[in-house]
């Protein structure tokens, strides 16, 4: 059997205060962070663009055009990019819908509202559909992560409000399904 | 000389479109991604309460009690720890003030509004000196970081308000000096 490479013990390094990983072939300390997730809610006409996801986990589910930031990118311009790279869609950001915390897997979700630029879309390769949904007609019971279902009410109450509260994880949910 | 342990080649793995850091030795593949800062603008009968570095970068400056999320914590869980580990204060959170970009390091902050739960604190081991300033007594040309100044404008700004729109990077600041 092969031993997987990389940090694999988990040691407190001296003068630090946590475990972190360490790789047992050449003493690296892997500094883990939590991972900033970016997406948006889109709208068009009244309607919200949700895409069917083409990968694991929940293949075959619908979700929100996002995903992780990338270095050296911001918040908002990462948003613009998983709305092209997962539905090829331009799309313009304008307010900050939520902070949503997943600590369990060490997530934090940053939701923007926004709206489609040109009415033009079609699935990027992590996609298998990617549409436009009025309210009614959203599949509640078909989304891919209770962080969607939060972020569709969310906007929704929100509407086209300028000021609002930002928006958090609704009480006592922390992203389990 | 001794070669830096680690992941130390710059490589685009298969089946992957960015070039990743991978470890010589062993393979393995760092996927790195953006740090989160959590922080907070913290009120006691409207002053606000800051801290002088005790450390590098930019020790001897100001600065609002914040640093880096840690797994598993959720980032209002995060900012109330710095406040802890670097004023010994014991803060609540109420608003979202803003979320900075700054990403030619690969930051991204969210900064919050605190209030003191009790009028007690002290430098924590980060921290030269911990204190209350008045608006008009804030050590502007002494503020560590950018972000800084930004955090406290927009705090006031914002004032008490519920409703408002959450901040950015001011208009063409991107963080540098």
């Amino acid at each position: 059997m092969e031993r997987k490479p990389g940090p694999t013990l988990r040691v407190v390094p001296e003068g630090d205060t946590r475990e972190r990983m360490i790789c047992p072939d050449c003493g690296f300390v892997q500094y883990d962070n939590p991972k900033i997730v970016v997406g948006s809610v889109v709208r068009s006409e009244g309607r919200i663009l949700m895409c069917r996801r083409a990968i694991s986990p929940r293949k075959g589910f619908w979700t929100l055009p996002a995903g992780y930031l990338e270095l050296n990118e911001t918040a908002m311009d990462g948003a613009k990019r998983e709305a092209w790279e997962e539905a090829r869609a331009q799309i313009a950001i304008d307010a900050l819908i939520a902070v949503y915390n997943i600590p369990r897997i060490s997530q934090v979700q940053l939701i923007w509202r926004a709206v489609l630029l040109v009415p033009e879309f079609e699935p990027g390769p992590e996609s298998l559909e990617v549409k436009l949904f009025g309210w009614d007609e959203i599949p509640w019971d078909e989304l891919a992560f209770p962080s969607v279902r939060w972020a569709l009410r969310h906007a929704a109450e929100i509407g086209e409000r300028a000021e609002f509260a930002t928006r958090g994880n609704p009480e006592g949910e922390i992203g389990d399904y």
